[in-house]
């Protein structure tokens, strides 16, 4: 089966905004075996949306649209379904009996104007809403559906999960789209893709997508099939085959963040963690901390911008930043180290360097970072040159931090190569 | 003129990538005059590209395409545009020499399959990319543009800005788009419409949009005209008018961040700022910080997750903490005056709160937050109770403190209503 989907608004028309709706909406058709075809965006104008909703139809088995549902002049996208299909519209007293209700748990009083949400076209079905006062319409024609859901994603989730997911899954036959994801931190994507492409390119029927972000990388793998245990196997294997490639680079198959990755791997040990930053200015220390539950294993953090705050509250001493430069391997060590005496956490990791626009020279250029990782034996220090501005540049430094010590934990505590506790 | 912009790209009809060209597009087209009047994604499929072209040269003045022009397979934009005009594709010589060129530029061949990027239909124009291989090309056809761009975003929008805008200047009329921009924090949005609409409504000729995001109202305002002098005094009496209306609410009319209002209140009163966080995790200092040159007024920062470190590191008394609890405005003033006297700074902020999901009773719920802002003399503490999850609750809650900060210069240190100083 195919489907397109339209999103209606001449707000998604100016620079400000984006159709996000078609994003959740294509995850959920794909699940449910529905390839999406097309995607397009029409502003409130009657004849612009007709002739999108016709084209679409005489092109897809599913067509959905969202948005113009609400009760006043410029929501047309009933009227216009009601009147291309050829059906009249009335109002059903369920539909309204609802919406009032609506209106008095929340201690309104419903306007007028909304008494147009419960005009229904002829053999439409009205698809409850749960968080607003728009219903959605489930129309037939020619076996061709025309379904539409209202614009905020809140209500059109929850709508589309209600009653919409089922009743697709009834009409999409057999055939399933079933994923894997692996992520990956601390690779180019060209080395990434030298190492993996001898695989995937010999599997055919999945299709795999190279997604990079800084500091990251994501693979996924889609395959569309009517053996979903058949399919799931074969997936399975390729995901262990790049992981064999790709070995400690991958951070997960499960789909969860580098934050949660690092946030398991310290409750799992008990360790607790503490951060000294300069140029990232709290950027590690908010990132560890997004995790629910965090206060487990974050104990604290400073932003120390100036020396005289990185000598008094880390205990960096002021000889090293004048011998070094407050941009050196020697006090971010410092900084690691000094963080974990104070807190008293098994781990501290200390990050200095320049972040732009302002203040590179020739031997410390903007973009260059050194970030230490200390345990209280052997620190582990990188010095790394990242592209891009400001933004980027403390973004792959935090990334760097977190994924030191993500690999930390790799070996176990105490296992590492190289380490001496 | 109309405009309609075509994103080509099987990647974009997924739920993993959304097409962003189009809002760069958008702004750049309707600066030009020329109003966006649809938007569509189609797949790398010969017949679907080639229908959506069709379609929208037949509806609009002037379509813009994007992506495709790589030297794949997979690439087809190229040869679909000239089928579809009817022009036969001849190797360009210049063109070819321009990406044999780049490539010697970066020190590789240039592999066989680069050589169908020379590829220009008759009659065409093709468009030089200085940050890629792949050139544009512009087309006309009965009075019709179709102007292809290549995919990644650094080109088309180098390629926009350098190939294309004073191109479609020409031909776009004298009509242009006039824009003004408020941003607003600390009011609701059903509080500010109110106040507001009876301004917006009476100007006709301008389009009013209303975005509202957590923490933070922007409202955009639009004209359509060849009198781009006359309408520029209309917008500007809009916009005294509705900043009037909103009076200290609007944090700017320049399109600056709210870090960057703060950031330039700071260095214009020549203060500086300190920050002690325990819900927000880092995000206030982070935030602080993102604004270059941050070190003239950010002197550091401490995340005292626990309470140990809350009085050890800036000096809340321990039996405050007991007595009132962490999450208090006691505490919150306490860690505002504590960061303010241990880093010697003008201003300190303090935030404690339940950021959750857990952690919440019947007296402090998940969502409450205290934030002080202490400067030596009296300090000012607001305890507010934000919804939305732990990412929305921090995020307003460094939204209020920056705000706070802002309000505070507004009225002059020491000059501010109940202030003792």
């Amino acid at each position: 089966m195919k489907a397109e989907i339209i999103a209606v608004g001449s707000e998604l028309l100016t620079p400000d905004r984006v159709d996000t709706n078609s994003l959740f909406l294509t995850a959920e058709l794909n699940k449910l075996g529905i390839e999406v075809t097309r995607k397009g965006v029409v502003g409130d104008k009657r004849e612009d949306i007709r002739d999108a909703f016709a084209l679409s139809m005489a092109r897809a088995d599913v067509v959905i649209a969202s948005g113009g549902l609400g009760p006043t002049e410029d929501d047309l996208t009933r009227d216009v379904a009601a009147d291309l299909l050829g059906r009249k519209l009335e109002s059903n007293p369920d539909v309204l009996l609802a919406i009032q209700e609506r209106f008095r748990r929340i201690g309104r009083q419903m306007a007028e104007v909304n008494a147009r949400q419960a005009m229904v076209p002829e053999g439409a079905t009205a698809l409850e809403n749960l968080k607003g006062t728009a219903p959605g319409l489930w129309m037939e024609a020619d076996g061709h559906l025309l379904i539409l859901l209202p614009g905020p994603p809140n209500e059109l989730q929850a709508m589309f999960a209600r009653q919409v997911a089922e009743r697709l899954a009834k009409r999409s036959g057999n055939v399933r789209q079933v994923t894997r994801e692996l992520r990956v931190v601390g690779m180019p994507e060209s080395d990434l893709d030298q190492r993996i492409s001898p695989i995937y390119t010999k599997y055919h029927d999945v299709q795999t997508t190279i997604l990079a972000a800084p500091g990251e990388i994501q693979i996924h793998l889609r395959a569309w099939t009517a053996d979903a245990q058949g399919i799931a196997v074969v997936l399975d294997e390729m995901v262990e085959r790049i992981s064999m490639a790709l070995a400690e680079n991958v951070y997960t198959t499960m789909g969860e963040s580098l934050e949660e990755v690092v946030a398991n791997a310290l409750t799992l040990n008990a360790a607790t963690i503490s951060t000294a930053e300069s140029c990232t200015g709290g950027l590690l220390a908010e990132r560890l901390t997004r995790t629910p539950g965090s206060s487990n294993y974050f104990l604290g953090g400073v932003v120390s911008y100036s020396n005289e705050l990185k000598s008094a509250w880390v205990d960096v001493p002021a000889e090293i930043i004048e011998s070094r430069g407050a941009v050196s391997p020697e006090v971010a060590v410092a900084l690691a180290d000094g963080i974990r005496r104070r807190t008293g956490s098994t781990l501290g990791v200390g990050i200095t360097g320049v972040a732009g626009p302002a203040g590179g020279t020739p031997e410390k250029p903007v973009g260059l970072v050194h970030i230490a990782l200390a345990n209280g034996a052997t620190p582990r220090e990188r010095g790394l040159h990242f592209p891009g501005d400001r933004e980027r540049v403390r973004w792959q430094a935090s990334q760097t931090a977190l994924d030191m010590v993500r690999r930390y934990f790799l070996y176990g505590p105490g296992k590492r190569p190289g380490a001496k506790t």
